[in-house]
């Protein structure tokens, strides 16, 4: 049987020579498939391109039906980011413990594999956010989320004021460290960690989450996904903005940060054994028996 | 101009005779404007019917255009659920400071009525959970929520056991004081107490808190409204589940609690210049200026 | 070379005959290492007397040098306050993976025996609370703590309501599910599913952690263990009040529950390599490398 | 009746104009009691010595019985620390509402000052803990604190990692954006934000607070005044250590930061209607009457 994904491209975790020996097997496995193989060029460079096409992302984007992410969390995550604008789904493989989302189990690859290519998964939309900030009304910056912003006070050791506001109401004045705007998706990521709500994908919201705040009451909130967020820096406080981790801009004082539910979307590829409370209770060390712990 | 609402029923705080005064007044005020008044009998059982026509809350279902309840959140909270089946909506107006559900100050009642009488207000739907009790199979017990469903552990000064599904899918098994299921009109109520996530009435979700969990990592998760809720005791544990603070049934081993969105919900007649986020702040003592506290 | 210890009792976990197996062994051992051995009454009335001397607690605090016992945390907290006001030291062997009060392994039960019985061991107190219920300034009930005092709602669907006062200065009334007295050792207990702080044992702190507070800025809080502890019910208000979660006394409004430390206090025994911090760490699943998590 | 203090020292609000008022109506009274007033050279900068003799800190910690400083927390703070090795006591004057270090309000400023020139106050010892930086086993940097010693990630959009060690027992990894130590005074600053515990000022501990750890289970911790902390940066993290929030130092891969109690100590001076407990309740906005939240 033909495989329904024609071509797949590998990505492997930037500068991680581990990951060498499961993309090669994976990259044989799937040529003894007839499925085309593109080897993202950083990943080739790394690693060798060892008889594959050598592919950018873009180029992935525009040929491939499939991309296969080796690594973690953080590896899934870039990889998503550079596909967005093309559609292409995603599917990781982690090396060691499963990821948030990195489904497949490195030992297990070459099986689970199979049962992609006969068209054994399910997919899955994941929000992202569109944020830009405005400086005297003009667009200074622009990013594309799929985890989280973190406006933070940077290197300063003093906390920040800004201002919230959604659709235009005025939601508070909040002195703090920073806040979290999370995705579901960034909802078991950094935001679970400064006290914020878990949000099953499924849940269409994002939740701003506050870090260290002045005011004991000021709980995390989650609002529609259809909110209009705006964040504005309240003279003289300064702060960075951070985006997934990867990217960040520097605001000034007066800047304003707006946040909207993109029209993008990411799509997953899971395993039709995937469960996302299975991949939570790992993760969290949730018990499935309490009784023995 | 004739008011919008042809027939207002009042209802006044359970066994509360300082909102009598109040009360009078709005009728007076609403006859003056040729509008059916109807009092609730358990009201005019109180403060005397004073000439109105006493009504059940089965009567009001049928007759009322909208409901006016006197008194604080507790008081909204046993009006919406008597009136759920007509659909009558509700507004409410407290006596102290401002409630989470009840948008009218007591002082400003009668310009606030003014308002809506000319058609000059907002509607919301607030979404509702059913929940059945099944032992053997069998329903045992079953209610309707607009706040929350508490599972605790009753008098027992110990931890109870039960397994949470979801949609058919394993969450876990906890061991804790109990769980919290709650509405986002209930997220701000008890639910908020127990560490949990705030959800704006726009969001179309469920929040699952763990009361006191045993292991630290249990977090409290919000699901999809959508969500089909399972929560089974785990032998020898026995508990009681709680729906709104007002009703109860007491739970034994192996009993299934199942939670769904209801297909009914609750109307809330709003003020225009009704914001949640203002009403937040105020409850929760959040600063509109940072720099005064 | 002879036991430093003449005389070791040994107490089974209640009612679990999975313990027989270890207990026996640890029994024979003794005896081949010239040790008198006592077996606790309830303990051989479920495992058989197997020609052990059986002694009642009484006894065991009259005769015996040291008090081994093979179960749990729980087992252990029992064991602990029958025999505190005889001063005889205490030391856990836990059956599965270790406790926080049960510092040795099963499978290497022996090899640690044979250390203590060389004088190989570290000795540490552990503070107690005494508590008393005062009922129209008469001692209704009185309670001695190793854990923490729990006062909650019982089986009322609603919080409560009492007054704190520490040396005669009032702190706050609290509106809540209740309220958790925890000293050092109960910090790591109950105490810490309620958001509580963990204090390290030599800290002469007791722990005052509100359930569930109705006031979102009522966070624990720590006070000397010198403090003269007074919580009266606010009328109408009733509650439960536990003590170590085993005894129990129902409070109806205006009982006042005082808590100081006892003049009395448990000592147990450490095997050397006993530490602290390895106990968290293993408890609450505190990485030692936090790369590989 | 003369004062029992003799020479008083005013300290102002850094550029602070609007103490001005306050300031001069204070040295006019103590003039008038026939005390000798020392200016703070900083303050009388900007508000003009207007005939009092001006001094520095150095000359203020050699002459002064008491420092009387008006302004906030944050005044406090820099008097203190700048005051700490001569040994002279405080009290503050907070403009606003009471601060938790400024006991004294403005309006009645007067009276209470007349209080303590007649010897009607309490004194109480807070404790500093030292903090040093080794590098390759060299002193790098010293700190002497009074509120909290905060080990951050400074600027950068990730978490960095390190180790602890309390007398010279590890006791873990931690990866997170970082922790704070705080002193009971600083437990209710900065730390109390983060969800540290309050510690009462006769509690002689040190509490240790994670900033967003990654293990959702690592809770703060407090530990005995006695403790000898050490935090060592694992490679390749580089982190930013800050002093009472007033001064910094940058720490690089391997530093160690090395925090134990300091012999000095700070003393405040209060009124005698002084109340911790009422100060609390105030910040925190703690209810004296819940029936009436």
């Amino acid at each position: 049987m033909n495989s329904v994904f024609r071509t797949i491209a590998l990505i492997g975790k930037y500068q991680s020579l581990d990951i060498a020996e499961s993309l090669l097997a994976l990259g044989s496995y799937l040529k003894s498939r007839d499925v085309n193989v593109l080897l993202e060029e950083g990943t080739a460079a790394m690693v060798g391109a060892n008889g594959y096409d050598v592919a950018s992302y873009h180029q992935i984007g525009e040929q491939a039906d499939l991309a296969v992410v080796l690594g973690g969390d953080g590896s899934m995550l870039t990889a998503a980011r550079q596909l967005v604008e093309s559609g292409v789904p995603l599917i990781g493989v982690n090396k060691g413990r499963l990821g948030f989302m990195t489904d497949l189990a490195n030992e297990t690859m070459l099986e689970s594999m199979a049962q992609l290519l006969e068209g054994k998964y399910t997919s899955e939309e994941r929000m992202l956010l569109d944020a830009e900030v405005l400086r005297d009304g003009k667009r200074a910056s622009q990013f594309l989320v799929l985890n989280e912003l973190v406006l933070n006070k940077g290197d300063l050791g003093r906390m920040i004021e800004f201002s919230v506001s959604i659709d235009g109401e005025f939601v508070y004045n909040q002195r703090s460290d920073g806040i979290i705007v999370a995705t579901p998706t960034g909802s078991t990521a950094y935001a679970l960690s400064a006290n914020g709500p878990i949000l099953h994908p499924s849940v269409a919201g994002i939740a701003l989450v506050p870090l260290c705040p002045h005011a004991l009451s000021n709980r995390p909130i989650t609002v529609s996904e259809n909110s209009h967020i705006e964040i504005m820096m309240m003279p003289p406080y300064e702060a960075r903005v951070h985006a997934d981790g990867q990217d960040y801009f520097d605001l000034v004082a007066g800047d304003q940060l707006i946040i909207t539910r993109s029209s993008r979307s990411i799509r997953f590829i899971h395993p039709l054994d995937y469960s996302y409370f299975a991949m939570l209770r790992q993760k969290l060390h949730w018990s499935e028996n309490p009784r023995s712990y």
